[in-house]
């Protein structure tokens, strides 16, 4: 079958075939119309755009991660794929290892492959990208955080809230002394909002709490590395709070390498219920990010929308402490004066 | 800029120029190059399968994955999308999560997208599947694995030695009642190597070697029940081989869960070497796959042949045994009775 068949079958000019199938202008509704229930009834489908042609619809959802080695985006990514595939959709992951410049490439080609919408889970975008996105005009989406000063939703948690809720579990504790793992440096929106809920916490805390807030990635290297150097000052926190679990998972390990216990020497807290936050030993305290519910909510959001935009700027799903085994009351002096005898 | 352009420009007519744009038959190779050069020096790109047609290439991999959430996948496909990349192609990712019906569906459209070549990664792919692939002509190749009884080349380790020499290792730190967790009992290339493997080493030992093979899936949570069930009906091995990473990590928490210290009562050991297995403690002896070689293996010998198919049937790349902190010399009795001391 091809493209004559589609004219004899619709009654107009091969050429106005193409042009229908080329998208282009100066075909009459009319006409357009003839050839796509002709296209539709003959089965033709020269190729996928052909057939987009038809629909008005590829189906398809790029979503733009900055890594997809880290344990919290592969979860959330393999749950999108599974209810995107159940309601006929497919994703195409574009992995931007943290590079500007992939960002654009990938999202040149998503715009030729004509997705359908586009979901965002990347906050360090840069801002030519956001530009970029928004000449485009593709329904778009944030999922489990939000790019600040631009207008793409979002679907998240309240990381203000939730964050300052663990800080007050660590002082209801009685830990005074605690470190802050943050990711990077950078100014984007979530670790904004889970650094100001700790320090709401701890600044409106009854008690005189000492802290100090340290900077890495968000890998279990940096974890691991931001702890290592903590020890080595000599400087004892009695609970580290970091804000992604591999970051906590990573001080966790360097703790356990160096003779600590925990939670009996130091208490740990981390953020997202990612499923390495339940393999390690002891079982990790963090935040619940509920992937399941993030990936349905933001999905099921962006096909109901797509072709129009969205209308709610914010979308919170509920956040959840999950209270596990790397924690314990701080015992006066105790955990302090147990590492020093460690460690001197 | 339009197909009128193009006609133009290459001196041909405007059906000619849609001919071409779909791929038809029934235009000289003599006007189709006119056609192809105008759409070059003009940048006439109406859509992504045009431009595919000037340069035959979409600069696509298909990349076919059972579950994109078990630890070794997800490396592997981080590093894959790194050498791509690097090389101008991007990776279409299909989770078909075991199930059939999804990867005919991901193969169709991996195909109507005019993909350049495929990466395979799941070894139970249904039997229909291969044959769509072999009646599709894809370049493909099939990484860290095979498909029996197929002619798609693979890139891998050699599974057979590795797992006999890994079992060798457990014999000569004294273990004679090892434990096998196995992943599910269909008929797959990779686990009939593997358990060839251990069963070459364990029947040709000079010692008596009792053991027991278990089937579950390749989850740490399949490793976790398959651990209790064995604990519970108190046959308990001195050294436990689990033919993956995430299987062995799920064991060694349900030992860690009852009380057992590692390696002090019981031993194990995993396979892959994936980051699950630095980040347990005690850290993971298990036996390498080297990630990044295997990736950059596969890609590269994909990309080299597109167009064409690849000679080489298989290609091995070499395996390491990496000997860390989760076996032990096996004393005696003693490990023995300590856990019946425990469970009884």
């Amino acid at each position: 079958m091809n493209i004559n068949d589609v004219a004899q079958k619709s009654g107009v000019s091969k050429t106005t075939v193409s042009r229908v199938l080329n998208n282009e202008k100066y075909v009459s509704d009319e006409k357009r119309e003839k050839v796509l229930s002709a296209i539709k009834e003959l089965g033709y489908a020269p190729n996928w755009v052909a057939r987009s042609l038809v629909t008005k619809k590829t189906n398809l959802i790029g979503v733009i991660v900055p890594e997809v080695d880290l344990s919290f985006y592969y979860s959330i990514i393999s749950e999108m794929e599974r209810i995107a595939f159940e309601r006929g959709y497919k994703l195409f992951i574009c992995n931007t290892l943290h590079r500007p410049e992939k960002e654009i490439e990938y999202l040149s080609l998503l715009k030729e492959m004509r997705v359908d919408g586009l979901i965002l889970m990347h906050e360090e975008m840069s801002e030519q990208s956001i530009k970029e996105i928004k000449k485009w005009g593709i329904t778009s989406l944030f999922l489990s955080g939000e790019i600040l000063n631009s207008d793409i939703p979002s679907v998240l948690i309240d990381n203000y809230a939730a964050s300052k809720a663990m800080t007050e579990y660590l002082i209801q504790l009685g830990h005074k002394k605690i470190q802050f793992i943050a990711g990077n440096e950078s100014e984007h929106a979530t670790l904004n909002s889970r650094l100001a809920g700790f320090l709401e916490a701890v600044q409106h805390s009854s008690e005189e709490i000492t802290y100090k807030i340290a900077y890495g990635d968000y890998t279990m290297e940096s974890g691991y590395e931001i702890m290592k150097k903590t020890l080595e000052n000599k400087k004892y926190p009695t609970a580290v709070f970091a804000i992604s679990d591999d970051l906590a998972v990573g001080a966790m390990n360097c703790l356990l390498d160096y003779g600590f216990q925990i939670p009996k020497d130091i208490s740990v807290v981390g953020f997202d219920a990612s499923k390495i936050s339940i393999v390690c030993r002891p079982r990790l305290t963090t935040v619940e990010q509920p992937i399941e519910l993030l990936a349905k909510t933001g999905i099921e959001k962006l096909i109901a929308n797509i072709g129009s935009s969205i209308k709610e700027k914010k979308t919170y799903v509920p956040y959840q402490l999950l209270i596990r085994e790397s924690c314990a009351r701080f015992k006066g002096g105790e955990g302090l004066s147990n590492l020093e005898r460690i460690r001197h």
